[in-house]
């Protein structure tokens, strides 16, 4: 089924332990679009300056990406983070934010993209959130993001956000902030009074966790010793998640596990390289094949 | 087979948003031998003042673990432990700790204990973990604990332990601390070139990893709502994984697999209550019950 992601298009500055990578390519919707694009075909809305270099966009074409919905603003220029990772690089410590034309209207939803099916709403304004998700009121499946700025300024419009999505996916911390609540499974169900039928609390290397009214899953993420950057790991396990969910067009909680290990696995790749480019470069096997792996080191009797 | 601990035997007052319990029974030996009692005959080794009330003893004694060892010495004190968990309850502010009984020479292990073939040296000084291990040259396994303290004050001494036991069981950030790595996988690595054959890394709410020269094992925590108490969460740990493996008597992969998948389940009562009030109550049967949910809530296609 049709999957389309609302996301940034970013070039990112990110410093490491392992190097520093300069204005590379990077945003929620290009790690989800790259992720998802291993599972079924993708439409992406998003927006960039003139001061963007289209060739950027050649790994997304290639995967067959829809990029029509790529909006290159004539006198506006690409949003820019700055980041660095250090000790255990468990979170960004963001250094600058360059808004830039995140900081205009967002784009639009061209016409020929209104029938998509499932919609992911990566990280934005709440109230952004909520006009997308209403121009699809037909989907089977819309599922947003979102963080701590938005938790703490913009409450009552992620309350809104919140009731009219069907799935959320965020991080541990996120979903202490946003409930009080620091048992995340307690916070899982106080988020499922919010609306969503489901939510997913990712934990980076420990793994994640699945809250539904029908489910708790637990998932340990794919053991790995090459951390070399972990810019775009959430938006690319969101990624993996709604491509698999698409493909397979039913939302049972059997369906929804799967996704989630896909997730996960495809997220334990984005982190052994800088920006895209290991995600470029894998395929189903490869997804397939390491989620093997990871089963054979996590059975036990 | 023969199963004996040395450890503490502490009176512990804890604070958390639960409530607070006032002198209660506590200490690592203890937790570890009610945990390794629900699967084999435990023989525990410890040593308290002429102060403590032997009553507190009783639901060991209901269990057939062998009190031989416990030395009451008389004109000392039992060790006392004051703490508070806030937050997450991750991590146990110390307010107060009163060694007593501790601060003097260790307890002597019974002559009749000698033939142990399973040994667990909960944390305590390393030389004195060491002294422990020497008397044990025929011993199957031998398995320590460690901590922050003795990490950074007496790191020669616990190499020299390391390089005498088969395994180790500690926490992340003491892996992290042990190895100068940030990466859990590498730390392991790393602690089994100091010589024990295998390390288990708990990392409390989020599960463990088991690493040694054949094998990696992730396991994630059984999830609960209903934390009280995490005090001696580890050491119930060691003692589900200790206790299973003694039962079942052999150290291939596979049995230090499940022996981990116990004592992560064990350890999930313990936190449902303060001191051993949940852990006194349940038998192998609980667990394997709950080892049963663990797996349905975390199986995938």
């Amino acid at each position: 089924m049709s999957l389309l992601v609302t996301g940034t298009i970013a070039l990112d500055t990110v410093e490491t332990p392992h190097g520093t990578a300069e204005s590379v390519l990077g945003g929620s919707s290009v790690y989800f679009s790259l992720a998802a694009s291993c599972f079924t075909d993708v439409r992406l809305v998003g927006i960039v300056g003139d001061d963007f270099d289209r060739a950027l966009l050649d790994p997304l074409r290639v995967r067959n990406i829809d990029t029509r919905g790529i909006e290159i603003r004539a006198d506006s220029k690409t949003f820019r983070w700055r980041a660095r990772y250090t000790g255990s690089m468990n979170d960004a410590e963001t250094i600058d934010t360059q808004l830039n034309v995140l900081g205009e209207k967002a784009p639009q939803i061209p016409p020929e993209f209104l029938d998509s099916e499932y919609i992911f709403l990566a990280n934005a304004p709440p109230a952004t959130q909520l006009d997308f998700a209403k121009r699809f009121p037909g989907a089977c499946l819309i599922v947003c993001d979102t963080m701590n700025l938005w938790i703490e300024t913009e409450p009552d419009a992620l309350k809104q956000t919140l009731a009219a999505v069907h799935g959320l996916v965020l991080n541990e911390n996120e979903a202490r902030l946003l409930t009080e609540c620091q048992n995340l499974i307690t916070a899982g169900r106080r988020i499922l009074e919010m609306g969503p039928r489901f939510v997913v609390i990712k934990k980076g290397e420990h793994g994640s966790l699945l809250v539904s009214h029908e489910d708790l899953f637990v998932l340990p993420a794919y053991p790995t010793e090459k951390t070399i950057d972990p810019t775009g790991c959430g938006d690319t396990f969101a990624g993996g998640m709604m491509g698999y969910l698409a493909s397979r067009g039913e939302l049972t909680p059997a369906a929804l596990r799967s996704a989630m290990a896909r997730g996960s696995v495809v997220a334990s790749f984005v982190i052994e390289s800088f920006s895209i480019d290991a995600l470029a470069r894998i395929n189903r096997d490869d997804i397939e094949q390491r989620l093997k792996t990871l089963r054979q080191m996590s059975v036990y009797e």
